[in-house]
């Protein structure tokens, strides 16, 4: 079987020099039931040196090499949607299989990509799209194809869950601890993408199509960022039995509509995505008929090079036996719930005046808005009094309007954060 | 596709009334890609009403109703090896896909049985044999397939993992656990298969199997239960920083042997496995280049049944589009360690006379063995005093050697249990 590989840096190096190296591509040929060769590497700056790959096979130009060398399997590593995307294009095109790790890409293309993949009769694999070595795709695609889920919860960004319980466990800031993060090479110069949400609304966008059979581009998934979460929230949280995680959600609303979004909350203490600590991922699916199952381990680096590995040993496989996988349908016609639609539980914490009359202003508010409180404590005093809250079920509307009518009482200083509080029932 | 199902208990039962029941075979006909049929159920009691069945597809004779029908996909869940064993023969010979819940049929023959399905092109599928619900084969047989493991460690039975944590949990002793595990319906009235580790070893001899590819026969798994565990073992796992857990193991040793086998552990309380708690299942990977990864959630009970219907779902698209999956080459030649060979760090806990001189003549018998004392501790003083000892890693053959030696001492009244302790850097 003809391999080439597109890109050749963190993911596309230990790629190329694991197909290069004989012993392991030995173990890869016994995987797979076929030979491998490998036919190209097209990298993007064509004059430099490529320790251990023979230097014939370097080419600058990916899309010419698909079409002169008609590979068996096209292993995308460039990342991003401009050549990325169109060597992809041309590779199903020329009936290849493609591997690929392009999570921007697969957020807004993935129904696109699969229909076409499928009509050629050709696998489309990314494990290593999402949480690295993790097979949570694979888990999705295959081994849950027919059951119902409820509910996908996911610790799918290393770098915000570093840097969340780096701030529990040391008590230091955001900003301290994303410093702490980029020191240690765990967040970009320009953390945006990561602590934005950004990453993570991407691979939620992908796990939502695959659990529910729809397509969810990653434009339509709600995000909110960790840049605002204060060591006040993770304490309060703490206090209250909860730790804070950016979750990536997917879930079916009482509606029947389906919810896809990004946002840091509240989990309970034993509820397993709790236990996820710094750079791991995790991912908890709540299954019709089989309760919740939890999947766990490193998230990216050299993880996700092994998970590119895997699925080109099953597309040789395939190939080898003239067959390929199906992208589980992705044609459901899901309706995607409004933002304000969707219902939780929330903590939302209110700088106040420290006088008489003032929780029953507030409350008054609460009530209003048909938002129910399950438990209200101070902490402070004077002017450093703060009210913190557990509301029970309660729209997003309903809870946002609630915290703009909070802002106009004199009595309040101001609001702090609002999370999603993860239910306890549910672990 | 016309699908027999054989067995109509526990797991037989929910599977046979999904398919009966119209919504619910919509979903796994959408998933599957094509029609299934109910052509027959198969039970042991004939005459026994089964409700939601239609009467007409109930047979007595498993095997018959194979040869008879020659179904596309045959659901074996009778269980054990008399009558399965056959039908499952049966099945394949006829070109029929198996899917099947029988570990104790697969343990000692999935080598032969998975040749046989190869050479026929039928699929062999079992992922509710081992640990119901969590994708653990389908995981094995697929995504980590071409990636090199070095370690499986499992807690593969629910039944000792609620005895073990209700012991540490209410404080109460192995008896009183066992005891309200049965209450619960969490044990049999006979719990012996269960809490001597047979039936963990059978899932241990599987996963063993599928990870390490070759054929490993329960009958090689070495074993021991959890009965002689006492609340002081797990007050003394406590203290060192350690939870009791019955696991399934099996690694490569340091001369690149095969170590499969299931004993009670000392898990230190940072690792994974040390946080699952009560009925759940779990099962913690180590992949070389990939790092840990870990799969959890409910063993046993419904999620048996989703995990059989998963599979149906999967042989029926296979079987419309003329493909199969290959069980992972059982073909590798690895050799067994024999059980003294297995290298661990120990816990061991020793009753001595409380007098001068004791420590020196204990130390003396484990430097004799070779073995390295790591830490020590005494509980307790005068007739109630107890020697705690963790061991650096040592050869099972030199600590069996050591406790011997301990019991001809003098001042030795007695050793109590001797516990693998798991490294913790491995977590």
């Amino acid at each position: 079987m003809r391999v080439a590989v597109l890109g050749c840096g963190t993911v596309g190096a230990p790629v190329v020099r694991a197909l290069c190296d004989q012993r392991r591509r030995d173990e890869l040929e016994r995987a797979a039931g076929a030979t491998i060769e490998l036919v190209g590497v097209a990298v993007a700056r064509h004059d430099e040196a490529r320790m251990g790959v023979p230097p014939e096979l370097i080419v600058g130009d990916a899309v010419g090499l698909i079409t002169t060398q008609a590979p068996d399997v096209v292993v995308e590593l460039i990342g991003g949607d401009g050549v990325a995307a169109e060597a992809i294009d041309a590779a199903i095109a020329a009936g290849s299989s493609v591997v690929t790790a392009n999570k921007a890409l697969l957020s807004h293309r993935l129904g696109d990509l699969a229909r076409r993949a499928d009509e050629r009769g050709v696998d489309l694999l990314f494990e290593a799209a999402v949480c690295g070595a993790i097979p949570v795709v694979g888990v999705l695609r295959t081994s849950l194809a027919g059951q119902r889920i409820r509910r996908v919860l996911g610790i799918v960004n290393g770098t915000t869950n570093f840097i969340l319980t780096t701030m529990a466990r040391e008590g230091i800031g955001y900003g301290a601890s994303l410093e702490m993060a980029q020191r240690l090479g765990l967040a970009e110069r320009d953390p945006r993408a990561d602590v934005d949400g950004d990453d993570a609304a991407q691979k939620a966008a992908i796990l939502a199509s695959l659990a529910f059979g729809t397509d969810v581009p990653s434009a339509s998934v709600a995000k909110e960022g960790i840049s605002r979460i204060t060591t006040g929230d993770i304490d309060a949280a703490r206090r209250m039995g909860h730790v804070v995680r950016l979750l990536a959600v997917a879930e079916r609303t009482a509606d029947d509509e389906l919810s896809v979004r990004v946002h840091p909350a509240m989990v309970p203490a034993a509820h397993p995505l709790a236990a996820i600590e710094g750079a791991t991922n995790a991912v908890f699916v709540d299954v019709e008929g089989a309760g919740p199952m939890m999947l766990a381990g490193a998230g990216a680096g050299e993880a996700t090079a092994s998970a590119v590995l895997g699925d080109l040993v099953a597309a040789v496989r395939h190939r080898a036996t003239s067959t390929h996988t199906r992208v589980r349908g992705l044609d459901g016609a899901a309706r995607l719930a409004a933002p304000g639609d969707v219902e939780s539980a929330f903590f939302l914490s209110v700088e106040v005046a420290d006088r008489p009359g003032v929780l029953a202003a507030v409350a008054t508010v609460f009530g209003a808005h048909d938002v129910s409180i399950r438990s209200m404590e101070q902490v402070g005093r004077r002017d450093d009094a703060r009210l913190m809250f557990l509301t029970h079920t309660a729209s997003t509307r309903d809870i946002e309007a609630t915290v703009d009518a909070l802002g106009c009482l004199d009595v309040v200083e101001s609001t702090g954060a609002v999370l999603h509080v993860v239910d306890s029932e549910a672990t």
